[in-house]
Protein backbone atom coordinates (compact mmCIF):
# COMPACT_ATOMS: atom_id res chain seq x y z
CA UNK A 1 0.00 0.00 0.00
CA UNK A 2 1.18 3.62 -0.87
CA UNK A 3 0.25 5.90 1.60
CA UNK A 4 0.97 9.10 3.12
CA UNK A 5 1.95 8.71 6.72
CA UNK A 6 -0.67 9.42 9.50
CA UNK A 7 -3.59 10.10 6.85
CA UNK A 8 -5.87 7.97 8.86
CA UNK A 9 -6.06 4.83 6.35
CA UNK A 10 -4.75 2.50 8.94
CA UNK A 11 -8.26 3.85 11.14
CA UNK A 12 -10.05 3.21 7.67
CA UNK A 13 -8.56 0.12 7.28
CA UNK A 14 -10.15 -1.09 11.08
CA UNK A 15 -13.17 0.26 10.16
CA UNK A 16 -13.71 -1.94 6.72
CA UNK A 17 -12.77 -4.83 8.90
CA UNK A 18 -15.92 -4.50 11.04
CA UNK A 19 -18.19 -5.16 7.60
CA UNK A 20 -18.51 -8.80 7.17
CA UNK A 21 -19.50 -8.05 3.58
CA UNK A 22 -16.23 -5.86 2.87
CA UNK A 23 -14.53 -8.63 4.37
CA UNK A 24 -16.13 -11.07 2.13
CA UNK A 25 -15.23 -9.17 -0.90
CA UNK A 26 -11.61 -8.99 -0.07
CA UNK A 27 -11.38 -5.48 -0.48
CA UNK A 28 -7.96 -3.69 0.60
CA UNK A 29 -6.97 -0.07 0.93
CA UNK A 30 -4.71 0.24 -2.03
CA UNK A 31 -3.80 4.18 -1.55
CA UNK A 32 -4.90 7.14 -0.58
CA UNK A 33 -3.12 10.19 -2.03
CA UNK A 34 -4.05 13.56 -3.31
CA UNK A 35 -7.47 13.46 -3.06
CA UNK A 36 -7.89 10.08 -4.20
CA UNK A 37 -8.77 6.81 -2.30
CA UNK A 38 -7.93 3.53 -4.40
CA UNK A 39 -9.67 0.21 -3.35
CA UNK A 40 -8.52 -2.98 -4.45
CA UNK A 41 -10.70 -6.67 -4.34
CA UNK A 42 -9.51 -10.00 -6.58
CA UNK A 43 -11.85 -10.99 -9.19
CA UNK A 44 -11.26 -14.63 -7.97
CA UNK A 45 -13.85 -13.78 -5.38
CA UNK A 46 -15.97 -11.65 -7.37
CA UNK A 47 -16.87 -12.95 -10.33
CA UNK A 48 -20.28 -13.64 -12.18
CA UNK A 49 -21.66 -16.47 -14.00
CA UNK A 50 -19.52 -15.41 -17.16
CA UNK A 51 -15.92 -15.13 -15.29
CA UNK A 52 -16.19 -11.15 -15.29
CA UNK A 53 -16.27 -8.90 -12.63
CA UNK A 54 -20.24 -9.15 -10.79
CA UNK A 55 -21.95 -6.24 -11.55
CA UNK A 56 -22.88 -6.24 -7.47
CA UNK A 57 -19.05 -6.66 -6.31
CA UNK A 58 -18.37 -3.38 -9.03
CA UNK A 59 -20.78 -1.37 -7.35
CA UNK A 60 -20.78 -1.79 -3.56
CA UNK A 61 -16.65 -1.79 -4.22
CA UNK A 62 -17.27 1.79 -5.69
CA UNK A 63 -19.85 2.56 -3.11
CA UNK A 64 -17.35 1.77 -0.28
CA UNK A 65 -14.54 3.57 -2.21
CA UNK A 66 -16.97 7.07 -2.07
CA UNK A 67 -18.05 6.26 1.59
CA UNK A 68 -14.26 5.79 2.56
CA UNK A 69 -12.74 8.82 1.24
CA UNK A 70 -16.18 10.65 3.00
CA UNK A 71 -14.90 9.34 6.24
CA UNK A 72 -11.27 10.01 5.67
CA UNK A 73 -12.13 13.51 5.33
CA UNK A 74 -14.06 13.84 8.40
CA UNK A 75 -11.24 12.18 10.44
CA UNK A 76 -9.14 14.74 9.10
CA UNK A 77 -11.09 17.65 10.23
CA UNK A 78 -11.60 16.06 13.65
CA UNK A 79 -15.31 14.75 13.07
CA UNK A 80 -15.12 11.71 14.30
CA UNK A 81 -18.71 11.04 15.42
CA UNK A 82 -19.91 11.70 11.96
CA UNK A 83 -22.24 8.79 10.34
CA UNK A 84 -21.59 8.92 6.68
CA UNK A 85 -24.30 7.31 4.14
CA UNK A 86 -24.65 6.87 1.14
CA UNK A 87 -27.93 8.69 -0.53
CA UNK A 88 -27.76 7.93 -4.23
CA UNK A 89 -25.82 6.71 -6.88
CA UNK A 90 -25.75 6.49 -10.47
CA UNK A 91 -23.86 3.84 -12.21
CA UNK A 92 -23.04 3.26 -15.59
CA UNK A 93 -21.19 -0.40 -17.17
CA UNK A 94 -19.29 0.28 -19.93
CA UNK A 95 -17.10 -2.65 -20.42
CA UNK A 96 -16.58 -6.12 -18.87
CA UNK A 97 -13.30 -6.87 -16.51
CA UNK A 98 -11.84 -9.90 -16.37
CA UNK A 99 -9.10 -8.83 -13.95
CA UNK A 100 -9.02 -7.85 -10.18
CA UNK A 101 -10.64 -4.51 -8.75
CA UNK A 102 -9.70 -1.36 -8.66
CA UNK A 103 -12.21 1.30 -7.14
CA UNK A 104 -11.07 4.83 -7.51
CA UNK A 105 -12.84 7.75 -5.66
CA UNK A 106 -12.57 11.29 -5.83
CA UNK A 107 -14.78 14.69 -5.92
CA UNK A 108 -17.32 15.33 -8.11
CA UNK A 109 -16.86 18.25 -10.88
CA UNK A 110 -17.37 21.49 -8.50
CA UNK A 111 -17.35 19.73 -5.01
CA UNK A 112 -15.31 21.38 -2.40
CA UNK A 113 -14.19 19.83 0.66
CA UNK A 114 -14.03 22.83 3.06
CA UNK A 115 -17.98 23.60 2.12
CA UNK A 116 -18.99 20.10 3.21
CA UNK A 117 -17.03 20.22 6.39
CA UNK A 118 -18.26 23.41 7.31
CA UNK A 119 -22.22 22.63 6.63
CA UNK A 120 -21.40 19.38 9.03
CA UNK A 121 -19.67 22.08 11.35
CA UNK A 122 -22.94 24.63 11.32
CA UNK A 123 -25.52 22.00 10.62
CA UNK A 124 -24.96 18.77 12.08
CA UNK A 125 -25.50 17.34 8.52
CA UNK A 126 -24.28 18.03 5.25
CA UNK A 127 -23.74 16.32 1.64
CA UNK A 128 -21.10 16.05 -0.77
CA UNK A 129 -21.12 14.39 -4.27
CA UNK A 130 -18.10 12.16 -5.64
CA UNK A 131 -17.12 10.08 -8.61
CA UNK A 132 -15.69 6.85 -9.00
CA UNK A 133 -14.17 4.58 -11.43
CA UNK A 134 -13.35 1.33 -12.02
CA UNK A 135 -10.72 0.80 -14.55
CA UNK A 136 -9.76 -2.01 -17.39
CA UNK A 137 -6.13 -2.86 -17.32
CA UNK A 138 -5.49 -0.36 -20.00
CA UNK A 139 -6.66 2.67 -18.18
CA UNK A 140 -10.18 2.73 -19.85
CA UNK A 141 -13.32 2.75 -17.72
CA UNK A 142 -14.82 -0.74 -17.23
CA UNK A 143 -17.66 1.02 -14.78
CA UNK A 144 -18.28 4.55 -13.59
CA UNK A 145 -20.47 5.97 -10.79
CA UNK A 146 -21.47 9.23 -9.07
CA UNK A 147 -22.83 8.91 -6.04
CA UNK A 148 -24.00 11.49 -3.19
CA UNK A 149 -22.89 10.69 0.15
CA UNK A 150 -24.92 12.35 3.62
CA UNK A 151 -22.80 12.58 6.94
CA UNK A 152 -24.69 13.43 10.15
CA UNK A 153 -23.76 14.14 13.53
CA UNK A 154 -24.45 11.30 15.81
CA UNK B 1 -40.02 -20.85 -1.16
CA UNK B 2 -42.77 -20.36 -3.07
CA UNK B 3 -42.95 -21.31 -6.15
CA UNK B 4 -44.96 -22.03 -9.66
CA UNK B 5 -43.98 -25.54 -10.77
CA UNK B 6 -41.39 -25.41 -13.72
CA UNK B 7 -41.27 -21.79 -13.85
CA UNK B 8 -37.04 -21.96 -13.61
CA UNK B 9 -35.87 -21.10 -10.49
CA UNK B 10 -34.25 -24.16 -9.56
CA UNK B 11 -32.07 -22.99 -12.47
CA UNK B 12 -31.73 -19.87 -11.30
CA UNK B 13 -30.50 -21.04 -8.11
CA UNK B 14 -27.90 -23.30 -9.04
CA UNK B 15 -26.25 -20.24 -11.43
CA UNK B 16 -26.51 -18.26 -8.41
CA UNK B 17 -24.65 -21.13 -7.06
CA UNK B 18 -21.93 -20.65 -9.45
CA UNK B 19 -21.30 -16.63 -8.42
CA UNK B 20 -18.93 -16.43 -5.51
CA UNK B 21 -20.33 -12.87 -4.35
CA UNK B 22 -23.84 -13.74 -4.41
CA UNK B 23 -22.92 -17.36 -2.34
CA UNK B 24 -21.01 -15.01 0.29
CA UNK B 25 -24.00 -12.58 0.47
CA UNK B 26 -26.55 -15.88 1.48
CA UNK B 27 -28.14 -14.93 -1.26
CA UNK B 28 -31.36 -17.25 -1.55
CA UNK B 29 -34.19 -17.35 -4.31
CA UNK B 30 -37.68 -16.98 -2.13
CA UNK B 31 -40.35 -16.19 -4.83
CA UNK B 32 -41.18 -15.71 -8.40
CA UNK B 33 -44.79 -15.24 -9.15
CA UNK B 34 -46.69 -12.83 -11.10
CA UNK B 35 -43.92 -11.25 -12.78
CA UNK B 36 -41.65 -10.80 -9.51
CA UNK B 37 -38.46 -12.27 -8.57
CA UNK B 38 -37.64 -11.70 -4.95
CA UNK B 39 -34.65 -12.62 -3.23
CA UNK B 40 -33.58 -12.53 0.58
CA UNK B 41 -30.26 -12.50 2.25
CA UNK B 42 -29.39 -11.89 5.92
CA UNK B 43 -28.84 -8.83 7.91
CA UNK B 44 -26.19 -10.66 9.35
CA UNK B 45 -23.64 -11.27 6.52
CA UNK B 46 -24.72 -7.53 4.77
CA UNK B 47 -24.11 -5.44 7.79
CA UNK B 48 -22.17 -2.02 8.15
CA UNK B 49 -20.52 -0.51 10.58
CA UNK B 50 -23.52 0.79 11.98
CA UNK B 51 -25.90 -2.04 12.24
CA UNK B 52 -27.80 -1.29 9.26
CA UNK B 53 -27.45 -3.01 6.19
CA UNK B 54 -24.15 -2.61 4.04
CA UNK B 55 -25.31 -0.14 0.86
CA UNK B 56 -23.19 -1.95 -1.54
CA UNK B 57 -25.33 -5.45 -0.82
CA UNK B 58 -28.33 -3.27 -0.87
CA UNK B 59 -27.50 -2.80 -4.37
CA UNK B 60 -25.84 -5.78 -5.18
CA UNK B 61 -29.08 -8.06 -4.13
CA UNK B 62 -31.35 -5.21 -6.37
CA UNK B 63 -28.97 -5.87 -9.65
CA UNK B 64 -28.85 -9.32 -9.46
CA UNK B 65 -32.95 -9.93 -8.52
CA UNK B 66 -32.77 -7.91 -11.78
CA UNK B 67 -30.38 -9.95 -13.81
CA UNK B 68 -32.14 -13.12 -12.46
CA UNK B 69 -35.41 -12.03 -13.60
CA UNK B 70 -34.30 -11.18 -16.95
CA UNK B 71 -32.26 -14.66 -16.98
CA UNK B 72 -35.62 -16.71 -16.42
CA UNK B 73 -37.95 -14.53 -18.84
CA UNK B 74 -35.02 -15.76 -21.41
CA UNK B 75 -34.85 -19.43 -20.49
CA UNK B 76 -38.58 -19.08 -20.34
CA UNK B 77 -39.33 -18.19 -24.02
CA UNK B 78 -36.63 -21.19 -24.40
CA UNK B 79 -33.56 -18.49 -25.59
CA UNK B 80 -31.36 -20.22 -22.59
CA UNK B 81 -27.75 -18.97 -24.74
CA UNK B 82 -28.93 -15.48 -24.13
CA UNK B 83 -25.97 -13.73 -22.10
CA UNK B 84 -27.06 -10.64 -19.54
CA UNK B 85 -25.43 -8.09 -18.10
CA UNK B 86 -26.48 -4.74 -16.59
CA UNK B 87 -25.69 -1.31 -18.36
CA UNK B 88 -26.75 0.87 -16.04
CA UNK B 89 -28.80 2.09 -12.53
CA UNK B 90 -29.79 4.59 -10.56
CA UNK B 91 -30.48 3.82 -7.14
CA UNK B 92 -31.91 5.73 -4.10
CA UNK B 93 -31.44 5.33 -0.43
CA UNK B 94 -34.39 6.34 1.39
CA UNK B 95 -33.79 4.44 4.86
CA UNK B 96 -31.54 2.35 7.00
CA UNK B 97 -32.82 -0.92 7.03
CA UNK B 98 -31.71 -3.49 10.44
CA UNK B 99 -33.41 -6.48 9.32
CA UNK B 100 -32.82 -9.50 7.05
CA UNK B 101 -32.50 -8.02 3.30
CA UNK B 102 -35.54 -8.59 0.28
CA UNK B 103 -35.18 -7.26 -3.16
CA UNK B 104 -38.07 -7.63 -5.82
CA UNK B 105 -37.79 -7.13 -9.21
CA UNK B 106 -39.98 -6.47 -11.61
CA UNK B 107 -40.50 -4.54 -15.08
CA UNK B 108 -40.57 -0.99 -14.92
CA UNK B 109 -43.58 1.06 -15.85
CA UNK B 110 -43.93 1.04 -20.23
CA UNK B 111 -41.89 -1.76 -20.48
CA UNK B 112 -42.60 -5.01 -22.38
CA UNK B 113 -41.25 -8.37 -22.23
CA UNK B 114 -42.62 -9.41 -25.69
CA UNK B 115 -41.05 -6.99 -27.22
CA UNK B 116 -37.67 -7.25 -25.21
CA UNK B 117 -37.76 -11.33 -26.63
CA UNK B 118 -39.02 -10.36 -29.90
CA UNK B 119 -35.97 -8.06 -30.36
CA UNK B 120 -33.73 -10.47 -29.29
CA UNK B 121 -34.88 -13.13 -32.14
CA UNK B 122 -34.76 -10.61 -34.72
CA UNK B 123 -31.23 -8.81 -33.67
CA UNK B 124 -29.38 -10.94 -30.97
CA UNK B 125 -29.63 -8.49 -28.18
CA UNK B 126 -32.01 -6.08 -26.54
CA UNK B 127 -32.38 -3.94 -23.92
CA UNK B 128 -35.34 -3.75 -20.84
CA UNK B 129 -35.65 -1.44 -17.92
CA UNK B 130 -36.50 -3.31 -14.55
CA UNK B 131 -37.72 -1.41 -11.23
CA UNK B 132 -35.98 -3.06 -8.01
CA UNK B 133 -36.80 -2.03 -4.37
CA UNK B 134 -35.79 -3.57 -0.95
CA UNK B 135 -38.50 -2.89 1.55
CA UNK B 136 -38.60 -1.92 5.14
CA UNK B 137 -40.63 -4.33 7.60
CA UNK B 138 -43.42 -1.89 7.33
CA UNK B 139 -43.75 -2.25 3.43
CA UNK B 140 -41.83 1.40 2.99
CA UNK B 141 -38.92 1.55 0.52
CA UNK B 142 -35.44 1.10 2.16
CA UNK B 143 -34.21 1.67 -1.22
CA UNK B 144 -35.51 1.66 -4.65
CA UNK B 145 -33.41 1.10 -7.91
CA UNK B 146 -34.17 1.50 -12.13
CA UNK B 147 -31.43 -0.65 -14.26
CA UNK B 148 -31.61 -1.16 -17.60
CA UNK B 149 -30.45 -4.87 -18.72
CA UNK B 150 -28.94 -5.85 -21.87
CA UNK B 151 -28.87 -9.60 -23.47
CA UNK B 152 -26.60 -10.41 -25.95
CA UNK B 153 -26.78 -14.12 -27.71
CA UNK B 154 -23.75 -16.02 -26.95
Amino acid sequence: MVDEPGNGSARLKALLSRMPPVVAMGVAVERYVAGKLVLAAPLSVNVNDKGSAFGGSLVSLMTVAGWGLVTLQLHAAGLEGAEVYVADSQVRYLAPLRSDLQAESQLAQGQDWSKFLSTFRQRGRARIELSMQVPLPDGQPATEMRARYAAFAS
